[in-house]
């Protein structure tokens, strides 16, 4: 028996989140699934962060006991085979045995596309939101420093549990242009609910001329959510956001010696 | 009344295929439905070919005639607003009456895309093949140059009528790397059934040392099916296919002064 950690990708289009659900396709029963049939009995794995509807992952982590007599190449390769063409396993390794990916997360990197287009995109529409009117990625960027740091981002997003925190760490956060797609890339130690996609709709709404850059600062100031009036801005869609890493100390997944 | 023609791209994975089927959904099928919301009342639109099952497009090209009142961007945007998410019109061009876009071609273009990996990826499979082995593109592309010209392709596709013509001209052939990522981009004047996912199951079948080049020669000279023996090699996954472009004289589309 040892513990294992596996890096996943999937496309989220056709999954209800991550996270299992009864009479809904989730990542998580997909996954829990082809893991049982190669002999996993426990009674639930543990990922890194619970992704919601329609969005997808580079690099979401898992982890699991198992019972594997053979190497970490054929044991990504079956489960790969059993798994359904919209997940797939990149990496695979053996970690410690009280290793949490939740909770030992150090930082997470989530990705979000926009492509501009006046037209339509059958293959962008998938991983990318369309925006239709030019952007001044400066003012963006702008924006991107101002969220950058320890703030309360009780505007951006809510905590996982009731009077949770709403306190996070921005380690970085930048948009970068490549031709008429837009990335924006977002590392912090934790995000709140929705963190992610309402920030990137405030950008676009600054990029596009909508919003004023003092309406983040006035939002990051307030201390209490009455104080800023409610939230900031509504949601970006899903189908643009992945999450991309998850980072954790050395000695958190490190097997002793 | 104009004629309109119509460069579309669409993701081939939910389709069965371009061609209109009874009970399946298809690419025809879901654009001549858009267009009668639009107020088109024709019997059937023109498409310059009719792709596969889970074959993709980047430039299908599609001819109707059309009352419309107001400018082609708005015709696009009517067109893109009411199909579904997986089709998209990214031109819309006035053309001649006359102007059919499946027999006025001059000429076609494929790409074929195939990942080079040990790991399933679950972003890749739909759009490109896995391939784990080594893969000789210098072999790969000799093969391409092999069959450039006019050749007797009947060990490579089948012709579309019974009886008709297997002699095909290949304008261009040739394999691209970047990173893991192959593409095989193929021009000729028009193709058989089958004969690009045929030529490419043959050329990886070259580049990972399966099958010699000499085969390709043996099977390009013989004049008559039997003499071959039968097909050279089975079929690639439709998933690594578009059809990516479609050239026409200019007299074809041109309006009369």
């Amino acid at each position: 028996m040892a513990r294992y950690q596996l890096i996943i990708a999937y496309d989220g289009t056709e999954f209800s989140g991550y996270q299992r659900q009864t009479h809904q396709r989730t990542v998580q029963a997909e996954l829990e699934q082809a893991l049982t049939k190669i002999g996993w009995e426990e009674h639930s794995t543990i990922a890194a962060g619970r992704t919601d509807t329609g969005v997808h992952a580079h690099g979401q982590v898992v982890a699991f006991n198992l019972n594997w007599k053979h190497n970490h190449t054929k044991l990504a390769n079956a489960i790969n085979a059993t798994l359904p063409s919209d997940i797939s396993v990149s990496q695979v390794q053996t970690v410690r045995f009280d290793f949490n990916p939740r909770y030992n997360a150090e930082s997470r990197t989530y990705r979000y596309t926009v492509y501009l287009s006046r037209n339509k995109n059958a293959f962008k529409d998938r991983y990318a939101w369309q925006i239709k009117t030019a952007l001044n990625i400066q003012k963006m960027n702008e924006a991107s420093e101002l969220i950058t740091g320890i703030h309360d981002f009780s505007a951006f997003g809510t905590a996982l549990t009731e009077g949770g925190s709403t306190i996070r760490q921005i380690h970085q956060a930048f948009w970068q242009a490549d031709g008429d797609t837009l990335q924006f890339w977002i590392t912090a130690n934790a995000f709140l609910y929705h963190m992610v996609r309402r920030t990137v709709k405030t950008m676009i709404s600054i990029g596009s001329g909508s919003m004023h850059l003092e309406n983040v600062k006035k939002h990051l100031q307030a201390k209490k959510p009455t104080e800023h009036g409610g939230m900031i801005a509504g949601l970006a869609p899903a189908c643009g956001l992945s999450l991309y890493n998850v980072s954790y100390p050395q000695e958190a997944t490190q097997l002793e010696n």
